[in-house]
């Protein structure tokens, strides 16, 4: 148990940083000062667990009471601030992390919804919300449409990592090939996705595929 | 107690079923992909729900934990992506559905907020909240201000709903009358406020009103 | 203890009052209706310490049952609406109004944390979560990027309000004297980052500072 938790503690750490580092990189893209990279920092990458946690009695949020993702969030910040001539040398380096914050969380919300005692359908739905929820609430604060809804495929991503883990659970895999696997299928699609431009189909100028 | 409980499902899944078409058409008509309907469908329908929930103490909430409302938001998002010309028929769809969406969860929010031993300062405004959340996360999410601050009476018909149901608790008139009259009071002033343009007095062009 | 939740409690309503006005005038600069304006109001006013409440597991949240939460907004709002001409006289009223209101919620969204047993960053972060929380949302509603990440040191008064009280408690500082000490140190900041357009610095014009 105890190593279960670590392990899922260094993963959510993990994607704090990832997604600290992209809300940084767009907090300083839209001109904000350094306060407001930090707070829009801390909050991409603690919003999505902050509302997991509450919606799970997690209370408090693991977010606000344990320093080491504040610390997390502010160090990854300021490596985006600082050594942003180093970022550029990424391509799309947002996106980059964005993706691996996207699939550590996916894994991590439906692994801690899960280690609660709640069932499969709030494990999956709170993977997701983990995983896009930062997100959201980024593009809230930065007053754009949140990206997730228009983008190649993305929640659909965390969705199969959140399936995963709780698929896996119920035929009692271990959580050292699940954790990876999950990760590794929610990376892998978001990553392709990205490269290929890969869309769900929209509205309404293409409706026919639905009334076969 | 168990006859109150299936009313009040029923009631509420009424709710999350209109309140998802009314969402699913917002978010197509904005261009959205298909999974992007189905998000915004499940967060305008069990959005206001999720908020009451986790402000009475309602944990897991009820919106991520019963299967049934994922499953009706998302019967009623296919519904409303799928036969798109039959909604044409109807003028104006979206806001019969949202009417129908309000008047059903100003009546459940209260219902569900007394049941829990609240009081019935709670239980009004978590009867607006859990009416008018819903739409106000859709709004935010298509990056507009929340229509129901500026249009026809609004949250003022969701106050009415919820203010029949606790008035109603008070006087021991049995539930089997008191929701009824609240959804219908609800429901009648809202039509109302559509069909004849009712608009609550505003600002600053108009504000002779309040020196009488 | 009856007098600290007495003091505490006439803070908060302060507070209150203050953000309730600030969230009345600046709707009301939108052209909402009465209804709106009264909405915004009460989600200026109390939606900071809703989120802080559900944070730390007071549930239901003060601002929802507690009448003289709801009342102080009313009035607040009534008055905000009633006498415009009078707001005049005071030169750009909601900021005022809006400093008040940060400085006594970093201090009693502080110090309530601690009272619930919570650990010195919990309380500091809720401090200041308290604090801009009401001005955040009025934002989003008002479809505008959140001002606190923009504009003059806001936030940071807020978390200089919190970090007196948490250090104070440490030392055992009695509340009658750190609870001013908190509200006129995160004033002083405010205002004066107001009179002189005290910034924090911001990028990417000017990222030297952080090479030295």
């Amino acid at each position: 148990m105890d190593q279960l938790q670590s392990l899922y503690t260094i993963i959510d750490l993990g994607g704090t940083f990832a997604f600290a580092i992209s809300g940084a990189i767009a907090a300083k893209e839209k001109g904000l000062d350094i306060f407001g990279i930090l707070v829009v920092a801390f909050t991409v990458a603690c919003g999505g667990g902050i509302m997991r946690d509450i919606s799970i009695g997690a209370i408090p949020p693991t977010g606000l009471s344990d320093w080491r993702y504040l610390l997390t969030s502010m160090v990854a910040a300021v490596i985006a601030m600082g050594i942003h001539p180093l970022m550029k040398l990424l391509n799309r380096p947002m996106l980059l992390f964005d993706a691996l914050g996207l699939s550590l969380f996916a894994v991590s919300g439906a692994e801690k919804a899960l280690s609660f005692g709640h069932n499969n359908e709030v494990a999956i739905l709170l993977g997701i919300i983990t995983a896009v929820g930062g997100g959201v609430i980024r593009d809230i604060f930065l007053n754009r449409i949140p990206v997730i809804f228009e983008k190649e495929v993305y929640a659909s991503a965390a969705l199969l990592g959140a399936v995963v883990v709780v698929a896996g659970h119920s035929w009692n895999i271990p959580n050292d090939t699940l954790i990876p696997a999950g990760f590794i299928g929610c990376l892998t699609i978001r990553l392709l996705a990205l490269k290929y431009h890969w869309k769900l189909p929209g509205f309404p100028n293409n409706n026919s595929h639905l009334k076969k």
